[in-house]
């Protein structure tokens, strides 16, 4: 694949639970801590109701790891809060040499979905389990709500603006996770100048309530941003405020924003008197609280596209993917790898690496996904392979453009039974099938 | 107040949405960007049922707005986006030389609280919108359900687990938040260093699958990490492995950890055992997808504190505290600073820069919330002043010990009414009266 450059540079070795530390030191001292191991990401459930989730963060994942190394600062910490010499000596030499296989970004998955594996020494891997899933979970829960929205709007443009209502660096990672999942632009700027996401944005109410009139307001930004821009108009009365836009614009005006009231009443309403004054190429853009139903709502309104927010970032009501990291294999001590489970209650793992791949219909479009244990895909498996390299002996080989990862969600995503792009609740887009 | 230093140095300038720069192109063009303007921030609801909200990320936010600057990397940012030179040259100068207030960092609100003003020129005071609600927005909707959580634990110590359930950096922010609402530690090594907090962990089935046997995981941990540690006791038999976890620690054990099934079950019944066994001073800690109802359904359960995780980190049902930032006031043309509103349909505001106290019952709780128009509380007025000064002319002044926020937040929920303390969903814990 092509290199394509790291974003951020800062150490990520403490974004990660004490008790990962704490496990290296007791599995340094019995001796089990270079065991080889194998860790693996799955969902033992989607969010209520969802039919499939989507893979993101890959990208911002392989980052993270490369930059997962411990510097004095995060040493001394470490000793602070009470972590033995040896340990920290041993990380204070720590890069991750192992290996690391998961779905491409941008992929479709299902409950059980073998997302990610990680091979290498238990010290080495059980260190990522908080990074990996922090990543993996948030960007994730993202782009799955971003690609219910972006099936719901029919091919309408859908735009990012949920920044305020998420913290300020998750916001740049659902900018970028909304855009592997087909929204078209995000309002925030980080997210245009780390990850390449076209940017966009006009004004808000506060700069018409800034000027003494709309009028005012409108002539000014139609000044600075030229005719094309979009006007917001429902500060005061709409059909005031849309009249006020053309006057100020002209019929070359680009686009009128509604963001509050009745959206579907209030677009109708616009469509008309902007067609009635002959800004008939003029869009009609609606934010205010939008998710999917929402937007599944406004499908026979006219409506040019959609501006999403808080249920973005929020995951439409599954904030997290509920991804775990699981160890499925380990060396035991004769130095054999051995599938390992927990049988705790209601939380159980199946043990074993595993590969994974999905089978097609006769209709084109993929009827099931297969799990079965080993590192490769059987011969004579007819299924397309899930599993793609990302590190080898520690070095990151499967980094890609973002733009691969959204033409590949774009894919997988058409590929699914059709039932899988429905917003009821229903059961899993996929069954899966172990081998 | 006293100097405490500042946690991150890069620039946040781009952690904002492009409208506001596009606004401020405009207004410079205008000729308003230099009207003095107010902004507030508020929340027009709680979220469902929700009786109060608590203030959270203020510290976070003045470290923010210090590195509010914009350096030749963003310039250039800005300029590919299609921002105009004017705008950038005036950008590359840009540093807040305004004032804010706001509730104090823990305090408790209600809807319509005014919760944080900043006055400056329109320009400088409108470039911070998104990155004050990214930052309110998150840490705030964290620490609201952590608060209900420390309500219904009654005193026993709840542990902040959920970074893995979150952004990689909102985990560190809230561990924060939940600190600022009564945790009493957490699982982050982030959070630790970067804000102090006490961090603890032990370790996960991962470490007891990783050998052998369970007496093995078990030993190994006791002999690395003391007998005072925390067993992880239900990877494979709850029992067994309370009697494994006894019998290598000896009674001295510190706690044993309950992960899975029903927890008021597993709880009286390794109770039993461990006092059975004679290790009567072990204490049960209790995880697994807890939230404020599951805390209370075990109040009467022999538990000695709560893990919380996901729940926590995505605001129990309400990730984002909802709260906007509007103008309120600024200078017309003759020059004189005006209240504003918006008349949007159901999202007006209310104008005019606001102060606000709380008034005092009888019974020593508080009965009242206080909000009118200007800059100082009334003389008279009996109630106490809800809002301090955080920033003037550009310098913070407002920076204080994250225990004081702590401190502060379990003083301002002991005032509630004592209904504000239910989990049952209701109304506001506090009328709010326009003077």
């Amino acid at each position: 694949m092509r290199r394509v450059p790291r974003v951020i540079d800062a150490s990520t070795a403490l974004l990660t639970d004490h008790y990962e530390i704490t496990m290296l030191q007791a599995a340094l001292r019995s001796g089990t801590a270079h065991r080889r191991a194998v860790f693996e990401v799955f969902a033992r459930r989607l969010p209520d109701g969802r039919r499939y989730g989507v893979v993101a963060g890959t990208g911002r994942l392989l980052d993270a790891v490369e930059n997962f190394r411990f510097g004095p600062d995060e040493l001394a910490s470490l000793a602070k809060a009470g972590i033995d010499r040896p340990t920290i000596d041993w990380l204070a030499d720590y890069r991750f040499t192992g290996s690391v296989d998961g779905y491409a970004e941008g992929e479709t998955y299902v409950p059980n979905s073998p997302l990610l594996t990680v091979e290498a020494s238990f010290a080495e891997a059980v260190l990522l389990e908080t990074l990996v899933l922090s990543i993996l979970n948030f960007d994730s829960a993202v782009a799955a709500a971003a690609s219910r929205m972006t099936c719901a709007s029919s091919g309408r443009p859908c735009i990012e603006m949920g920044s305020r209502r998420a913290h300020e660096q998750a916001a740049v990672a659902a900018a970028r996770a909304a855009y592997v999942a087909g929204f078209a632009a995000t309002s925030n700027l980080e997210a245009a100048r780390r990850h390449g996401i076209p940017s966009t944005g006009t004004s808000a109410h506060a700069f018409t309530l800034l000027h003494d009139t709309e009028e005012q307001a409108f002539a000014a930004q139609v000044a600075a941003l030229g005719p094309g821009t979009t006007l917001l108009v429902d500060t005061y009365d709409v059909a005031q405020g849309v009249r006020n836009a053309v006057a100020a614009a002209g019929r070359a005006l680009g686009a009128v924003r509604l963001d509050s009231g009745d959206l579907v009443t209030q677009a109708r309403e616009t469509r008309a008197l902007l067609d009635e004054l002959g800004a008939d190429q003029t869009r009609i853009i609606v934010t205010s609280d939008l998710d999917e139903y929402a937007i599944a709502g406004l499908a026979a309104a006219p409506v040019d596209g959609y501006g999403v927010g808080t249920s973005l970032v929020t995951g439409s009501g599954a904030p997290t993917a509920g991804l775990v990291y699981k160890l499925v294999a380990r060396e035991d001590s004769s130095g054999e790898l051995r599938p390992v489970e927990k049988r705790s209650l209601n939380k159980t793992s199946r043990g074993g690496r595993k590969w994974a791949a999905r089978r097609y219909g006769d209709d084109g479009h993929t009827s099931e996904e297969v799990v079965g244990i080993g590192y490769d895909v059987p011969a004579g498996e007819t299924g397309r392979p899930l599993l793609v390299p990302l590190v080898r002996g520690g070095e990151v080989v499967g980094r890609e453009p973002l733009a691969d990862a959204r033409d590949r969600h774009a894919r997988s995503l058409a590929e699914l039974p059709v039932e899988a792009h429905a917003l009821s609740r229903g059961e899993p887009a996929l069954p899966t099938t172990f081998e």
